[in-house]
């Protein structure tokens, strides 16, 4: 059956990879609200030539791209979603072709959006497109959600799921985001860490005052924050805060297996980043550092002087960014109430600012979809996926699983390399083509399943 | 005897504000090069005039100043120290009057460098001068030194001094310099703390990461640096590094008796700092937090994300600039050697940066040359001057008691909020007067004073 889609496929790609380059030639920078509508439009304009029923959703923020295709109400529907928002480009001079002039070399497209993540859902254009071209239809329904808002932290995600919920009827949701594993191979990520960002500020002094002539008697908003932050986590990094880890639910033996089947990327990832050493605590062994664990990250601590040589000066304020990246069961409001009552008990003269806050999210790996999508990914490249549990990113997959209740998927068709947020973004060609035939295969094997609750509906 | 002097000094009081005025006009800033030459060598044409033997003394630095005036061997020498560099005057916009047109207001002259340093020097001119023109001669033999790098942290005076001992020669050393007592009060200091400046610079991977991607897997720069630092002072605020505290020289009865005699600043000092509390440790007297511990201050800490909002970042490195104020017998040297233990210990990755160190220096409070100078500002004055053993910040008396092996005493002029180091900088006129006056007043004592080791020569 994907024989002659995949044939489609190869017969159209040169014209496929001048479409793509075509679309991500037009900026679509949410930072900077720049070409976003012209880009949703666009896409509207391009779902509704394929038969969707298309529009655009307004939010407070850039509004979301959704269409509708439904051929046949017994069979499955797929969310397939994506974002049509880049990041910004800077620095600009980093680039060597420029970012919104699309360009190949060495068998890769480069271009700003190309990996991140325009190149991506345009591949899930053109394997509904090849469907239509080869079989005048599609095997199973699907609902087509893009974001314009992702790069700046989906503000607007969870409120537009809860208030469409009616709109995103779906079985299952599949997002093609991100890179494969470094070494080439395909992968299918089930869950996601959650995140809770916040600053804790120290105030010391009135004003910043001389070392020497207050030192000893005024108190230093950069050692408060120092001493503060060691009651935080031990030294050999165990997490010390009262109710963010005792509870944490620990790897099932499917999840177990899963990890059991990855390679170890312990030793090249240690390689690439120079390092001696893995974080503490030393002994816990690699991906379930990523995948069970709850981090606290300082994302940056500033206080006092920071240029060249000595100031002798003793700071008034001292500043702390901090994420936590959350597992099943911690929620956000619950981090930020637990970092807040020990910030309070040890530090009470410190402020707790909230920033942004994603729950995890977790697809049990034994879904019925797990199956299809794997077939699909092994039609389109010849080798099975690996099967993360859970990365250790965070993305709202959250809004699917726990506001829809609906299992999501990650299927990435990026290089490792892609060099997403950074200068240089590209996209190996090879697999941008890959990832049109694993979409048309996908929707294949989903149209071929015989879901029970269906027939039963 | 002060008598003739005091009148001479108030009947040319209006000439004395214009001619110092006139002297500030001239800028000398060490930092940027601008004036330093010029300003020196009118300093050197004024001791010239005032009949010292005056001239420039090369370093590879800003040139020192240097006159003597010997009218006695028989009589005692005081080596008057001062700097003729001054600080930069920026931002300039925050000034009301231009920082080089020296204006009154308000019974103050407003302009760079009126209270810090040239001011105060300029009134041991007119002090010099008065006592030419009233006796036609001086009481006592005088050592004029004007450094030009005193705002840049004297890094010659060391390597001058020992240089030139022979040409500096004195019985003892008087400095002019900062502020009086908030209240107004006259003060005599007889020491300061050292200090010892170091970076302690951590890194982590080859770049910064994703707190996600990385989070659990990458050390932390900012925690390596917290989790060290925590074990250099603990949480009631005591250093914990070895060989900081342990050998530390503790106060003696006649400096228990001075500070007893000192007023409690400390209320002052919280309200207006705006303090609810001071430094650990809380039990701590509060002359003793400046006179007789060391401190160990976080100048600035700086690493990864310092903007708006969150960044889920995972910095590469970060950077922590520390001084530790010295009390005797420490010296920066031992410093050094014991934080670079200390972190070789705790945190074997970080690395130490050396920068500027100076020594700290006292002069016994029983110095023979204690009462003549107490007896001059009593005359000027007429109030007793509070005595400080030692004062919290950092000058390079050591040169002068350790080098040159000679007391040396701190003798201020300028009123409290002089607002030196930042925008309209000013001295009070009536302050000014009484500086002339008071330098007066000790040549007249020492030249009264009756040294055995003199007689002895």
């Amino acid at each position: 059956m994907t024989e002659a889609l995949f044939r489609h496929i190869d017969e159209n790609a040169d014209s496929f990879v001048e479409r793509v380059m075509k679309y991500v030639s037009h900026p679509s920078i949410s930072a900077h609200n720049i070409g976003i509508r012209e880009v949703a439009q666009m896409l509207v304009d391009h779902l509704g030539g394929l038969g969707f029923d298309a529009g655009l959703v307004e939010t407070p923020g850039h509004p979301f791209v959704l269409g509708h295709l439904k051929v046949d109400p017994a069979k499955p529907t797929v969310l397939l979603y994506g974002h049509y928002d880049v990041q910004p480009p800077d620095p600009l001079e980093a680039w060597i072709s420029p970012p919104f002039e699309p360009t190949i070399r060495d068998g890769r497209i480069w271009a700003r959006g190309i990996g991140d993540n325009k190149g991506q859902h345009f591949a899930q254009l053109l394997a509904i497109e090849t469907h239509l071209k080869v079989n005048g239809t599609l095997p199973c329904n699907i609902t087509f959600l893009l974001e314009g808002e992702e790069e700046i932290g989906s503000p607007q995600i969870a409120d537009f799921v809860r208030d469409n919920r009616d709109r995103l009827h779906a079985d299952l949701v599949v997002t093609s985001d991100g890179p494969l594993h470094e070494s080439g191979k395909p992968i299918i990520t089930f869950g996601v860490r959650g995140v809770a960002s916040f600053d804790l500020v120290a105030k010391g002094a009135a004003r910043d005052v001389h070392s020497g002539n207050y030192g000893g008697v005024v108190p230093n908003p950069i050692w408060t924050l120092v001493q503060l932050l060691a009651t935080m986590k031990d030294a050999d990094g165990n997490i010390t805060v009262e109710g963010l880890t005792e509870d944490v639910i620990p790897a099932t033996n499917l999840e177990r297996e899963a990890i059991a089947r990855l390679p170890d990327d312990a030793a090249a990832v240690m390689r690439d980043l120079q390092l001696d050493t893995m974080d503490g605590p030393v002994e816990r062994p690699y991906w379930d550092r990523l995948m069970f664990h709850p981090t606290l990250t300082i994302n940056g601590l500033h206080g006092g002087y920071g240029g060249q040589g000595s100031k002798t000066v003793l700071p008034n304020e001292a500043i702390a960014k901090c994420d936590v990246r959350l597992v099943e069961p911690l929620t956000p409001t619950h981090v930020f109430e637990r970092i807040e009552a020990h910030v309070a008990a040890h530090a009470p003269g410190v402020e707790v600012v909230r920033h942004n806050g994603m729950l995890p999210s977790k697809t049990p790996l034994d879904s019925p979809f797990a199956a299809p999508i794997i077939r699909a990914i092994k039609a389109a490249r010849g080798v099975d996926p690996l099967l993360y549990p859970t990365v250790g990113g965070s993305l709202p997959d959250y809004v699917f699983t726990k506001i829809l209740g609906k299992p999501a998927f990650v299927v990435p068709y990026a290089n490792a390399d892609e060099a997403n947020h950074a200068p240089n973004e590209n996209l190996e060609i090879d697999l941008f083509i890959a990832g049109i035939k694993t979409g048309a295969a996908l929707l294949d094997e989903l149209g071929r399943l015989d879901l029970p609750q269906k027939a039963a509906e």
